[in-house]
């Protein structure tokens, strides 16, 4: 964790702010996904734990300054900005949606409240951290769902996008519903339950494969999974059923896994094994979990790897962290940009969950219609943490229960008629009186 | 780094070795991708440092080896086992295609001869550090085929899977050729340029563009890149010609990049202003790229995010470590798995690269007819670094000169004609005998 990872330009930037006078501006920004993913009906929130970290341990370390001040781009930046940055710490406000709280497009998932500079700086490290777990989390709770109560396992640390991604995407799954991880690393760090089997060359390493079954049962008892798949997935059952109990059961890494989890339930049950366990893992997703289940295929138990810790299928969120209110001098502004799709709406918003719809206002509109529950919370304030923020079991709880109460339609792993989330009049005015008021200070100026 | 960042089975399976007294075991892994991703014509090897660096700093903390202690997987694992474990070091030998190098399916990237336990635990860290860099930098030299000799920067930091892994994409993407990053951590650490312009958040900070402009120019002097789409692009162009001099160009973010770069460059040609730049971003990847320079836009730069930083449209890549050989009590054996279409070839490998084709061999096969360059070097003997490995602007200089020497049908964007891999005989006739002899010994088994 480093000030220093993120994009030049925030840090150029920021000697901009500090040469135009701007160290006491004050800017809200807001984090929030652009637009759903193709086939995806909601988000969950994930990553807020690792974001709060970084801005509580912000700062830039000797050597990354003195690297900055070497740069080319910084030779016209006076030494005084140096000192400044040697001394920052991010002082402000950082309210966001609780991991593991259903998401929609456009709803701010976080939102900064602090000067300028330091504002300005964080926004790439917030929008990697939270646009990364909340894209494996959301994935996650896809999988959940078309497993329908069987257990799933994140098994996919040996693609995710470096060593370091794959302990975050394993902390990610978790919060999504999974029941447990393969990392030993997040299982530490997190508290999260770890599981595993054996591998391929567990079997290769023995003379034989029931030598190698034996070695496995011996090692973990009533936890013992032999993998089928080495030489010969029928055979591989009949060496199970040789060795036998005790046994928590075995796994299928290959082919077709209806066909296949079928014939060796029957070689189990026919050996009066039907209280042993069929797991499934390879190249497994959401779509082929659904099949499977549709199909009635005999499989306790899933492994999910590549497509879960990497979101295959959406790998990147288009998330983006966008300037909405600026103080200036004491001046009170609302900003926007207004360059076609890529519009923003102007001021900090607070999103209000009902039953079945959200609703977005002004972060300080009051009205006393607003029953809904305020999904947008305090969590860092005035550079320190409000409350200590909940264990990642307490998170996939939330996240369980808060997913259930979304409407039916959305579980279907297919677009869905989108979730209602009205945008409150209020906003709108300002949005667009913002844009008027914009409209006439730009327009004679490009008249010249 | 942490050791304990594997998969668990890698542990369990370690503490079983341990309990079937394989300790002594030397094991030969070999790391390749099964099958290029859909449109990629070769890969580009890329993560070596990090894993060479994993290994030399293999080592469990006592805090580690307490919590697998405190797993119900370990609780019949003799406290030996965790002695062992606390002592461990990598001692084995890393061979590996040099960082850089163009690869092809099948054809080993990395190979580990080692001690088989710990030969086993490194596998999930080595996978993930050399497929997600091979993955960024194969991608990365794709952008840069299609960009003809333009400026690529790396841009796609906030879009990474977390801000570890943009650091490690930023490395991976300059390796495959990218001009620099904006990312400052991995400017910093691997000694890559840098670059960077302004957000439209900067813009939104001023009063008025023109201001923003102008402050932005008294920063960066020449190097100042005017960002036209905070409002309007066409009369962000006007701006940008009011304020002038010094400058490096305008960057384009958003909407038609073609028919914007063409009236963006008229009225900068018009304004005498034909030395400067014209940078284009947002959504870009190769496809986009090819594009705009077969319709002759005039862009001079491009800033590629999400879809280098991610590879978006193949973001893992069928990455497997399987073992290929196992000197068991002074029995050397070759191994080999025959499920199906995840068949392995036993034996570790050699692979020559003669101009237009590769041949796979035995590691170990002396052939005079072998006159192509031998590809996997020793990286790692013993536990230590054979000689230091190459800083990454060595490695960006390999790289481009060896994608250069491939056959040209594989510059194209789409599915080629494969390139030609051709495996040895004697491979070949091993790999049956291998499987041959399998046979002979499990099926008298199963036939009980």
């Amino acid at each position: 964790m480093s000030a220093l990872n993120t994009d030049l330009y925030e840090l150029t930037m920021a000697a901009g702010y500090f040469m135009a006078g701007k160290t006491e501006d004050i800017a809200t920004f807001e984090l929030m996904v652009r637009r759903l993913p193709e086939q995806r009906n909601f988000l969950v929130a994930a990553g807020l734990q690792q974001a709060a970290e970084y801005l509580l341990n912000f700062q830039f370390k000797r050597e990354e300054i003195a690297y900055l001040r070497s740069l080319r781009q910084f030779r016209r930046t006076p030494p005084e900005f140096f000192d400044y940055l040697a001394q920052l710490r991010f002082t402000g406000e950082l309210f966001a949606m609780r991991e593991g709280t259903p998401v929609f497009a456009n709803e701010p998932l976080a939102i900064v409240r602090a000067p300028l500079i330091q504002a300005q700086i964080v926004e790439t490290y917030l929008l990697s951290t939270l646009a990364h777990q909340t894209s494996i989390a959301s994935k996650a709770a896809r999988c959940v769902l078309a497993a329908q109560g069987r257990q799933i396992v994140e098994f996919g640390s040996r693609r995710a996008h470096s060593p370091n991604a794959a302990v975050l995407s394993a902390r990610a799954a978790y919060i999504g519903g999974c029941d447990g991880t393969s990392n030993a690393q997040a299982g530490m760090m997190f508290d999260i339950p770890v599981s595993g089997t054996a591998a391929h060359s567990w079997t290769m390493a023995f003379e034989n494969e029931e030598e190698s079954f034996r070695a496995l049962q011996k090692l973990l008892g009533q936890d013992t999974v032999y993998l089928l798949d080495t030489y010969d997935t029928l055979s591989g059952a009949e060496t199970a059923v040789r060795v036998g109990r005790p046994m928590w059961g075995v796994r299928l890494d290959s082919g077709d896994l209806d066909t296949l989890s079928r014939e060796v339930r029957l070689i189990l049950d026919r050996a009066n094994l039907g209280d042993t366990r069929i797991m499934a893992t390879g190249d497994l997703d959401e779509f082929r979990i659904e099949r499977l289940i549709q199909a009635q295929a005999p499989i306790d138990s899933f492994g999910v790897g590549t497509q879960l810790t990497t979101s295959a299928d959406a790998p990147a969120l288009p998330a983006v962290y966008k300037l909405v209110e600026l103080n200036s001098g004491g001046t009170e502004r609302y900003t926007a940009k207004f360059s076609g799709e890529k519009s923003t709406v102007p001021a900090a918003k607070q999103v209000y969950r009902y039953r079945h719809c959200d609703a977005v206002a002004m972060f300080n509109e009051c009205n006393p219609d607003f029953k809904g529950e305020p999904l947008l919370r305090p969590v860092i304030s005035k550079g320190a943490l409000v409350e200590p923020l909940p264990c990642v079991r307490a998170v996939r709880s939330h996240c369980l229960e808060a997913v259930r109460s979304l409407p039916e339609r959305l579980f279907s792993l297919q677009d869905a008629l989108p979730y209602e989330v009205t945008i409150g009049p209020p906003l709108l005015d300002l949005a667009e009186s913002v844009r008027a008021e914009h409209l006439e200070r730009v327009l004679p100026e490009t008249a010249n």
